[in-house]
């Protein structure tokens, strides 16, 4: 007797986590250590231990009351200032705590933008490219929206200019752009971001109402040395950027980020209070105040992140060497290579003979790839590399 | 350019944000000592100090990657089974973990539970009684479902079942109650649950579909002694009890509660399933993870809530010697008592004349009443008695 939309999600197995508790019924035969799961997105390194300081100096120190009270409907005060500062302080813009909107993780930003420019029964689209995070379905399916997938420029997942104007049209409210990425660890180039820019310009002059970009950037902070990484709001003002202290901060459970909307947007400043109103119908109502308050204090900080880029270079070189065709990722914990046969979830069958554990792509909406999550040990990925090199002689490419 | 339902939403002023914002100001005149501010419905006792000691034992010997990692979507293991036996243990049940789905506080929870009945666009009716929390119109109208409020007895505050009877349809999908109630403070009895559950029982055969009762239980713990207050789920088997802890143990900001469903329940175990799929769709996933773990530790613990009693009996006596009608609270921290004439706006704002900050109650759905939110300092309790005397003396009725 259950809303049958929901009952019938119950029944599509993810992928990831059926690939995930398979390795851990392996783990149990041939041990953990020769097990390579390479399959979760989960940070592999430990949150700053300023983070952990301030939530114990503040649990030591407030008023327990305040310290535990409701947050006002938009995130506390003083976390809201201190990220604007941040941004400004990082990227040279000129927000205040009328810009930010504090949510449970990107998901939950999410949630909030896409609804504010979303109208249920309007017929509205929404354009993501591939390859693209799969939850899109979801987050974009549950406002009434319905999701356009631009298909993906293999050669470098820059953006399919070409694909995507065909795909633009009046009912584009939202373009979701998610760089770095994941699965394929490209960020978007300045002039991608400026390519994209002109288009939009021109298309909400042409359409006579606003496309925002919502940027889901939760790996914003995740960029390796050299990558040309734009902030994306400061290239076009109709910009919300949905973001994670997930992945930089190494806090995926804690569930905090926030939205921030340019002041130079077309609805600022009145989108802050809409997204207040949406938390009522959905029941969000902030993250949690303690953690809000923590995560304040240490903004300009990240967790070690280094190990990424290392993992990364060492499979890029490896791989690469045994005949495995990669665009070089710049930043994230995924890489994306071409597999070594058309069909992905049959090359991710067959890398499993050698306890890989990858991810197939075509719930990425990109056929014959595969998603390596490298957020693990160096040691790790090291011992790794004879069995990617077995897997590679199988198909003779090496 | 954003969704208009929302930006019309953000024009229309709360008018307990309205009495609490006059109250900051006027406490700059006469001092914050001298207004009387009973509008907020804050917990003013400090949460357990085992809460806290928990929240820095977690940090201190945890594993980083393992304590702010990811919950498991329906919530962490550990804590959704030591919640099931605290509900077994202090009320005879028989959960597990799979009856436990672990949400934002109670806002969260009835968002899950209300999406798991409702179908957008079958016509779906919620049915409340008043005088009930104004955010109900909010939480039902998000899903797509009409809320249907049946009208006070306001002799009791029990449920007025003749009109109950004359609302049901084939339409109601679920019944949302609140007890221990804001803004009355009165329980429902025994006999009025099992009456409502005889009701329903009768109405879902004739229907041929469940009707859920939603059971919103937030001041639960907040119970005065003497109070006949059943467990809802142990009298109906499809119960959702939507529960957070923010009352009980004074951890509003901190967004944690649950939903419990019984083992009866004709959805039963597909249900929590369910609330994970929903959480998708609307950005919810899990409280945050630190404190899902701390409050899984002090779960059969409250805040030292005898201030709450005791402030009610000192009004409860001193109000009705001065003529005000009032059905006795048997918990929270709310009274509703009749105002001393029909318009409960013109009564609060004479009230203001005194520095009594009171509520009107047509936001309740229960014209000619004012909400007394009594979570303050007995000291200032006992202040505001001859300003209630005051304004009794004005009105003649004293």
């Amino acid at each position: 007797m259950l809303n049958e939309h929901y009952v019938e999600m119950t029944k599509q197995e993810s992928i990831i986590r059926k690939i995930f508790m398979y390795g851990r019924e392996r783990a149990k035969v041939v041990g953990a250590e020769n097990v390579f799961d390479f399959s979760l997105g989960n940070p592999s390194v430990p949150a700053p231990k300023e983070f952990d300081e301030a939530v114990i100096n503040l649990v030591n120190t407030s008023d327990s009351v305040s310290l535990h009270g409701y947050s006002p409907s938009l995130g506390n005060d003083q976390a809201r200032s201190a990220i604007a500062e941040s941004l400004n302080r990082r990227f040279g813009k000129n927000y205040t705590s009328d810009n930010i909107f504090m949510a449970i993780g990107a998901a939950g930003a999410l949630a909030h933008a896409l609804r504010s420019v979303v109208v249920p029964g309007r017929g509205d689209e929404v354009i993501t490219f591939a390859p693209f995070f799969p939850e899109y379905h979801y987050y974009v399916g549950g406002t009434g929206a319905k999701l356009v997938v631009v298909p993906a420029d293999i050669t470098s997942f820059q953006i399919n200019f070409e694909a995507f104007e065909s795909l633009l049209n009046e009912n584009t409210r939202a373009v979701l752009i998610n760089s770095p990425n994941n699965p394929s660890g490209i960020v978007y180039s300045t002039a991608t971001i400026d390519r994209l820019a002109e288009i939009l310009n021109r298309k909400q002059k042409e359409y006579g109402h606003s496309i925002y970009i919502i940027s889901d950037e939760p790996y914003r902070e995740l960029v390796f040395t050299g990558t040309d990484a734009p902030f994306i709001a400061s290239h076009y003002d109709n910009t919300m950027v949905c973001y994670s202290f997930s992945k930089a901060l190494s806090l995926p459970g804690e569930r905090i980020g926030y939205i921030a909307i340019n002041t130079e947007a077309e609805d600022f400043p009145i989108a802050v209070p809409v997204f207040g109103q949406i938390s009522r119908e959905i029941g969000h109502n902030c993250p949690a105040s303690l953690i809000q308050q923590a995560v304040s204090t240490v903004l300009d900080l990240t967790s070690d992140l280094s190990v990424y880029e290392k993992n990364c270079n060492i499979l890029y070189e490896a791989l690469t060497s045994y005949g495995f065709e990669i665009v070089k990722p710049g930043g994230t914990f995924y890489m994306f290579p071409k597999c070594l046969e058309a069909d992905a979830y049959a090359f991710c069958e067959k890398a499993k003979k050698y306890d890989l554990l990858l991810v197939p792509s075509d719930n990425f909406g990109t056929p014959g790839h595969f998603r390596i999550a490298y957020c693990v040990t160096t040691e790790k990925v090291e011992r790794s590399l004879p069995l990617f090199k077995k897997l590679a002689q199988d198909y003779g490419v090496i």
